[in-house]
Parts: C-alpha cells; sequence; structure tokens
C-alpha cells in the first residue's frame, strides 16, 4: 500500500484524489489518502468498487509556503500522517506534492534511515534518451561530507538499477573540469573517496570520473552525485533555461501568421518535446535511503502527475528499492544506527507489497 | 589599445586576427597580436592602412586542453605576452580564447590585482533582456571565504554598470531558497555580509536577496553572486541545457514533411533565438579585478565572436572599468595589498585608451 498525502500541493485536494483513485482503479495500487475526512469524503463518491482507496483523517496540513519547521509544529499533519501508516507497517511508501523542505524534514523526523545510510538524499530523474540520467543529491543536504558523496552514488545506483531497470548504473561527479583534481575541496576529495575500487565496503560503484553542468543532459553517465547546494541550483536551472527556452520558441512560433499556421502542424511534436520537460510525466524526485521511499511530486501536479507519482511509489515498492539500498551499502557500520536484530524480524522497512 | 592573443582558440590564429583586423577596420581599435610572427605575418598581408594592428612576438603558445600550470610551464606563451604589453602600459586590457584555465592563472600570475581587490573573478553575461544578467564567480574561485562574496558583488556591480550601463544594478545571491538563511554554510555567511547598509567600507550595494537557479535567465536582479564552483556548474547547466533545448526543437522541426515547409518559414525566428545563446554574439567572459580586464572568448569562435571580443575590451578601456571598480570598493585595506603611492603616478592599471 501506499500513502498519498492528499493535502499537499497547488491543486490538493480535489487533483491529488482523482490521481490517486486513478492509480488504484487503473494500475490496481491499495492508496491510503491523508487528510481532512470532510473534504476527502465528497471526492471519493465516484470511486469504482474495484478500487481500494480509504481516508486516513488528518486534522492538519502544511502550507506549500511553508519550510521544514512544519515538521514540528504540525505532528498530525497530512504528510506526518503519512509517514505514521509506514512506520505502522501498513504503507510501504509515501506519495506528496506539498512543499520539498516540509516533507524532507517530516520524512527525516518521522522515518527510520535504512541501516547503513547516515542522512537521506534527494533524487531526480533528468530526461535523458534512451534511459533518465539521476541526479543526486538535489537539495536534501546542503552541507554534506565528502564520505556522503559516496553514499549518494550507492543511493543513486540502487534508483537507476530499481527505477529505470538500469544495469550497471555509470556514476559522474559533478564538478568544473574533466580532470582528477578539479573542482572545489568537497568535490575534490569526493573523487578520491569514489575513486576506490569498493568503497566503504558496499558493492562496487561504476565510477566513470568527473562530469559537467553540461553533461546534465548529456547521457554520458546514468547517476551523477553533488552535494545538495550544487545538485538543488544546477536543477533549478536546468528547469529554469527549458521553461525560457520553451517560451522563446513558442513566440518565435506566435510571432507572425505564417508561423501561426506552421505551428499548427507542429503542435504534435513540440507537445512530445514538452512533455521530456513535464513533471507530469516523470512520477517526481524520491527521498531514498528512510525505510520507505518518498516520493514528491512537482507542487504544480494535477491528476494525472499524481498518478505518475503513485506509479513510481508502487514500482520502487514492488522492485524492493529499500532492500537493494541495504544490499548496496553493505554491513551497516556500528555507532551511526539501529542493529537489524533491534528491529524485529522480516527487516526493519515496514515494506508491504501493495 | 588591447592585446589579443592570436593563438589561443579552436580557431586560432586565423580566426582571431580575422577579428582584430575587422576591430581595427571597423571600430578603430587599436590592437596588438600576440604569436609567432611567422603564421602570423601571412594573416595580416590584407590589412586595410587604416587598421592599427601590430604583432607582438610570442615563441609559445598554450594548447586548448592545457590547464592552470601552463601559466608556469611558458613564459612566452602568447596569452603571457598580451598580459606583459598591459605591464609594460603598452595595452589597457587583454583578449584571448585559450583555455579559460590558462588564461586565468596567467593572469593572475602576471597582472597586478587593483588595489582593494583580493582575487579576481569571472563574470559572464546571461541572456536576459533588456539587459543582461551578470553572473560571477563563473569558476576562477571554487573555495572562496564569504567575505569574497562581497567583494564580487562589488565587481559584478562595476561590469553591469560599464558594459551594460545599468544605473544601480539590483545584487541576487545564487542559493536554494527565497527566504534568508537557505543555503549552505557559504551562502548564508554571504547573505548575512551582503544584507547589511554599506558591506566593507565600499560604495553601498543593492542587494535584493536571495535568487534561485531558476533566476538566472528570469532578469530579476542585474547581478547574480555566487562561489565559482556553483557558478561554473549552474552556466555549463545553462548553456548545455540550452543547446538540448535547441537540438530537440531541431528534430521535432525536421521531423517530418508538413514541418520541413514549416522550419523554413520560420527561419528567421530560430535564428534570433540562437543569437541570444550564441557566445559569438556577446563577447565572452571578463576577468575583473585585475590591473586590466581579460576578456576570455569562447573557444569556438570565429572571426565575428573575435571582434566582438575585441569590441568588448575596448568599451571596458574607454568606460574606464578599473577606476570604477577601485572606486566602487573604497579605500584599500592595508596588508592586503600594494598602495597606491606605490605604483607611481597615473594610476596603476597602465590604462592607455584605443
Amino acid at each position: 500500500m501506499i500513502a498519498v498525502d492528499a493535502m499537499g500541493g497547488d491543486h490538493a485536494p480535489a487533483e491529488i484524489v482523482a490521481g490517486a483513485i486513478a492509480a488504484a482503479r487503473d494500475l490496481g495500487i491499495r492508496v491510503a489518502i491523508t487528510g481532512r475526512p470532510g473534504q476527502l469524503r465528497p471526492l471519493l463518491t465516484r470511486l469504482p468498487a474495484s478500487a481500494d482507496v480509504y481516508i486516513e483523517p488528518a486534522e492538519e496540513s502544511v502550507a506549500m509556503h511553508e519550510g521544514a519547521l512544519a515538521s514540528w509544529r504540525r505532528p498530525r499533519s497530512s504528510i506526518a500522517v503519512a509517514c505514521q501508516l509506514v512506520r505502522r507497517g501498513q504503507a510501504g511508501a509515501v506519495v506528496s506534492a506539498g512543499s520539498t523542505g516540509a516533507i524532507v524534514a517530516t520524512a527525516k523526523l518521522r522515518l527510520r534511515p535504512v541501516p547503513g545510510v547516515a542522512r537521506p538524499a534527494l533524487a531526480v530523474a533528468l530526461p535523458t534518451r534512451p534511459t533518465p540520467t539521476v541526479l543526486i543529491d538535489a537539495g536534501a543536504i546542503a552541507d554534506p561530507k565528502p564520505e556522503l558523496l559516496v553514499q549518494f552514488a550507492q543511493l543513486g545506483v540502487a534508483y537507476a538499477e530499481i527505477a529505470f531497470g538500469i544495469a550497471e548504473p555509470r556514476v559522474g561527479l559533478l564538478t568544473i573540469g574533466a580532470e582528477p583534481g578539479k573542482g572545489n575541496k568537497l568535490a575534490r576529495r569526493g573523487y578520491e573517496l569514489l575513486d576506490t575500487d569498493q568503497p566503504h565496503g558496499g558493492l562496487p560503484i561504476s565510477f566513470a570520473g568527473n562530469v559537467e553542468g553540461g553533461d546534465l543532459l548529456s547521457g554520458k553517465v546514468d547517476v551523477i552525485v553533488t552535494d545538495g547546494f550544487t545538485g538543488n541550483v544546477a536543477l533549478k536551472t536546468l528547469e529554469g533555461t527549458a521553461k525560457f527556452a520553451a517560451d522563446q520558441v513558442r513566440e518565435v512560433l506566435g510571432s507572425s501568421r505564417a508561423t501561426w499556421a506552421a505551428a499548427l502542424l507542429q503542435r504534435r511534436g513540440l507537445r512530445e518535446l514538452n512533455e521530456r520537460f513535464d513533471p507530469e510525466t516523470y512520477g517526481g524526485a524520491a527521498l531514498l535511503g528512510l525505510e520507505a521511499t518518498v516520493v514528491i511530486a512537482h507542487g504544480a501536479v494535477t491528476a494525472r502527475g499524481a498518478t505518475a507519482a503513485c506509479k513510481l511509489a508502487a514500482e520502487l515498492i514492488e522492485r524492493r528499492i529499500t532492500e537493494r539500498i541495504r544490499e548496496r551499502l553493505g554491513p551497516s557500520r556500528a555507532g551511526h544506527f539501529l542493529r537489524r536484530a533491534d528491529r524485529g524480524p522480516g527487516g526493519a522497512t515496514g515494506v508491504v507489497s501493495h
């Protein structure tokens, strides 16, 4: 089962619930939607008998402008309640289109890390072909220690394998020059750590060396590792530039009668192009390294995007992303984490297949 | 006079020299081209009598793949000789399309800083309208101290004023969230320093707060300040995404007979669009804060781009960018720099109007 925060997002709850219903109806995914029952119940009136959607009451919600502090201020928010469903073993993943800062903070507060993971990181899929490129960390940790970059690599590799079926994903380190030793202190030390045969006792990483900002969409590697500050700036720059270019194309196409006619001819091709940068298509970012994956859909998603996010979450559960992360990281190191034995039989993840 | 490194760039020396000749002929700029006389002399045979171009011999050159170490290895390289012309008071600016790393290192080694400038920084103009947005630092200093961010702001403001005629440029700090306190340690401390009325005794900065990656092309501010690591990643990401989008548009337009016909109709509009991201149009990046500005043209420039770089360099001299930087930074602080009195009458810049 997946837990969907029905109150997060610009078009919540109507579009989120509609997306969840579609996921349940068309994809057979079991869904719990969290939020105010009085608002949610009317949205379920047209629920087909075959769809398995139920309401888990949450009295509070986090506004889109609220940041990380909301995680403390609102213990009964719809996102907090979604995380609680995971803790109780009822859900295997969380979906939210709310404020990224609040989601990350709430998830870190309420969900346990996978053994071996020091801090969870945010992965986004960039629209390269034939398979997407995973950028990690896209904003969860602004000032990581170099050792964390190795962990980001392991999380990103697991994600590329599980979410996109990429065998032996190649990992690149985002920096400012192709040669080893280029970059700031963090990147230079990160290079040294990634460039060893078997970093930190985990599974080997196929490290392809440094990549630059121009490689985010080049498809040169499958996973691009960076700190959350640089990753977030790069991601926002990419999105902003793509939007800028799309606006420019639209302006050019709309700028005369002749081109207006031409634009009609090309509508289909341009639609395909737009979709490659469309958050509705991709399902969203994934917060990796906690006992359940949290899929963060774009704040502006409509029902279609919410369904895509539910689909991604269900696939991550079914293909056992958490198990894969644990495998990749190898035996957990003492001191950092609870030992597995403390967490009962059946694993610590509370993963329930949908 | 400007000193043009004739041997730097993918199409050096032919295209660079052709561009320098055009600048001399059409814009009345005095130019010294540095490089091997045997290679350069034949390129000057068609020089019109009115154009003032002479050859300054340099036996060595720096290959495009060479980095910062070339500045030590090749004291008689064409870029080093161009810098020497400034030191001797013969040139007021340097133009090169060579390897950025080698140019920056050579210039730092051979040119004095403006009093008050701890380290020079690289400024690029992003193609916003009506005026460009200055991104600084775009790659000169990967690990600056927070205090340097204030200096980058002063350099960027002087550049926006002088190169683009922007009155009271608004300055934004590149980070990962709009509110104060968002970002990594460097950005958070940078915010505090920029958010004071009169930072460090220089002229006041019109600080507009935080901006994000999506604002690089939004025109929200005139100057965007960041460290050289983040700035370079953002710049390369922007360029890569613009190229990706342009390739996609081309693919869509070329994908069927109907759209092929339509593409012809739109050729003009698309050409205008491409030009906005074309390094040939903008003249290049500027290394600011040394006794002479170094304009770094894109490695792939042809004659047209080389001319644009010469024009930018000449304008920066004529409008006294170095004086403006000194004014903005205010009285130099002891310990860091030579005092002005030590550097003779007429200023330390060796600026000669062209």
